[in-house]
């Protein structure tokens, strides 16, 4: 998606350590706007799927779920991350490795909001090693629910997240796919 | 707001200790019509303010923006709880003591998304103590910027948050405002 690119190119800065920083727009600033240009892109591929619930985790990918949500009218739920009080015990828990923060955790979503008969459309910020998705995809697994495919804003595609979980047969659509930011210069795949 | 009071009363539920779990629409399931609507009357009172930015904190607020940030189309900017790496160096922050966690954290902000210019609308779920907004509150205040008001789904309005906010001078408007919730029965106060 163009409009993705250009924008990762005029305010994205590579760190050390494979790490984009785009918080200008995606991660701690938000352009709702962007968001909803993704979220159409979205509902062009993933709108005749019959997507009951888009479901994502706390905290940035709950901005880019709204601007899905925007297009596909269905409820967001939000895997939360340990710590919460309130959720409730009935719940659908999942380990995730997080490389940025360099340690597990465990999401959790409550088993009222994730059915057998939901279809479901994962999103999120981004996809790297694929540790976020395969957690969501362990509690859809679990509840019985469809899985439609998954949104992604930006991916890395130099790491393995994308290419294990296509080769899983699940559909992955990543708006933007890097694939190299080696000495600050970001080179991009193909993405839908 | 009557849609606010009435999704409360058919989906809420009242929990010992005077919580108040609506995490069917507000907080781990989210129903961002709903949040629209809520954003649309944000924007009926603050929408000739010359609002530059929607301030809220991660992670329910975040969907709040959105809903807000589809009418002012101005960039939202979520206030990280501790714990981030890749948010940098030159950061606002402040202490918010959370009575549902009952702990402090630090919430933080970079300085480059809050300058002296913004007019800024802070935005939550909830309004209890009023930790939260202070915490922004200080934030706003150390970047010099303008605070133009503060819009709340729902008020608990038998605690203090509120009141100590308007006390000093502070516009609120809470979508909802629970008076009272003794015994399971939810008692609204004045609202917008």
């Amino acid at each position: 998606m163009r409009l993705l690119e250009e924008r990762i190119l005029k305010d994205g800065t590579v760190l050390e350590g494979d790490i984009l920083k785009v918080d200008s727009f995606l991660n701690h600033q938000l352009d709702f706007s962007l968001l909803k240009k993704l979220g159409e892109r979205l509902y062009e591929i993933y709108g005749d799927k019959g997507v009951t619930k888009i479901l994502t985790i706390e905290a940035s990918g709950i901005a880019v779920a709204c601007g899905a949500a925007e297009y596909f009218n269905v409820p967001i739920v939000f895997a939360k991350k340990a710590g919460h009080k309130n959720i409730g015990d009935d719940l659908y828990t999942a380990e995730v490795f997080s490389y940025t923060k360099g340690k597990s955790s465990v999401i959790t979503v409550s088993k009222k909001y994730i059915s057998k008969d939901d279809v479901i459309l994962i999103v999120d910020d981004f996809l790297a090693n694929g540790q976020a998705v395969l957690g969501l995809k362990k509690i859809i697994d679990e509840a019985g629910a469809t899985l439609a495919g998954v949104g992604i804003a930006i991916e890395k595609g130099f790491q393995k997240g994308g290419k294990e979980l296509r080769d899983a047969g699940i559909s992955v659509s990543s708006m933007a796919v890097i694939d190299s930011m080696s000495e600050g210069k970001i080179v991009f795949g193909e993405s839908v």
